[in-house]
């Protein structure tokens, strides 16, 4: 069932972004894109996230919707007649709620902590947090995937979106640092992970390239530190 | 469709606990209640819950789900044959989740603000953040009942859940502040929203009197300033 106008308000170097257009790939529904800008937000971004005033919107006949989970567990019960994006049964449903908010709630928080860190012990103890993360989503796709391809089973679903989408920026991480994050001795099963992740036909295209994010970052490191400007 | 072995780990004075009570009571669901006794954790909460080790937790036919928002949309999903909590529109759905999720962004921190605010301009500035969020619920609330008792229509719904349990709460901090949060002339359609929910037949019996959580506020804060004992 494709119905109806879809526009995606959004930028396609944000994760959060990326979530929407997977998940819309997914459900082979096209939509129109409308770039937001870097750094400035315009009118309909305004009318239609009033509250947060953040991308991703989606708008789906005039309807917006905001919150980039909100809007992929939408698009799974509006596009029922592609494959399923949430698990089918209520208990692997909760399982793969819980850890794509555990993502939303950890990820961000240690991506800025590492970003922010002065020094290099305060670096060092970014990042071993980080690694813990990883460590313990390690273990989620041991249990979620259950010898399978993802943690929705054999195809991409809600916790490799939630998760996935991170994928860009964690390797501009690893690369401006010259270090490894996710690892063959602490993560084996993730580092395959994400590398099919990254291949699959609903994402090889949607993900941007590294050199291309490590661009936007120092775009927006200049920014943050120029003096502020009427 | 009534199912299995149910138990609730959790502590009467809790907001996210209270917001699982309500939702079994919807489904009239019977459930064994575990009390976590305050400032200590039983084996079975480390056990069930090892990410977060936080009430609530159910626990339903030995398998645990954590996070309030995720066991109320678990209950749904499972006891069907009840009243829905979630609407059946998607769209509808969507802005539940969309303000459920404001709730708890923003609902905890102004509590915390509030509370460890110093001197009375502070306390003020938390108030009055405090205010706003409440007039934004308030339009949302005129938005989503469309002109009926509820954020969810004519019962109780998710909405309903997720921002009704922090009533309890709200009359401990009007009433040892000495002050109106809610009022007629800012938030009328949520003063009275807030009066039929305390009363519904889900509710009356889970959210704790105002005297037992000053009673417990003031344990807390009494705990919170004595020096740390081995």
């Amino acid at each position: 069932m494709a119905t109806g106008d879809v526009k995606l308000l959004g930028a396609g170097a944000s994760p959060y972004v990326n979530r929407v257009q997977i998940a819309l790939n997914i459900k082979s529904e096209n939509y129109e894109f409308l770039e937001e800008k870097l750094g400035s937000k315009s009118e309909l971004l305004l009318k239609s996230n009033p509250i947060h005033k953040k991308i991703p919107v989606l708008i789906h006949d005039d309807k917006p919707i905001c919150e980039s989970l909100v809007i992929v567990q939408y698009i799974d019960d509006v596009w029922t007649s592609g494959p399923s994006i949430l698990p089918s049964d209520p208990y692997d449903r909760a399982i793969a709620r819980f850890w794509a908010a555990y993502v939303d709630d950890k990820w961000f928080p240690l991506m800025k902590e590492l970003r922010m860190a002065e020094g290099e012990e305060a670096k060092a103890a970014a990042i071993e947090k980080i690694v813990e993360v990883l460590v313990v989503l390690e273990e989620a796709f041991v249990k979620c995937s259950k010898g399978k391809a993802f943690f929705g089973g054999d195809s991409i679903g809600f916790l490799d979106i939630a998760f996935g989408s991170f994928l860009g920026w964690l390797k501009v991480t690893e690369k401006m640092g010259e270090m490894r994050l996710l690892s063959e001795a602490k993560t084996p099963n993730l580092v395959e992970w994400a590398e099919r992740f990254c291949c699959d036909d609903a994402v090889k295209d949607v993900l941007p390239k590294t050199e291309k994010l490590i661009e936007i970052f120092k775009i927006m490191q200049a920014r943050a530190k120029a003096p502020p400007s009427n």
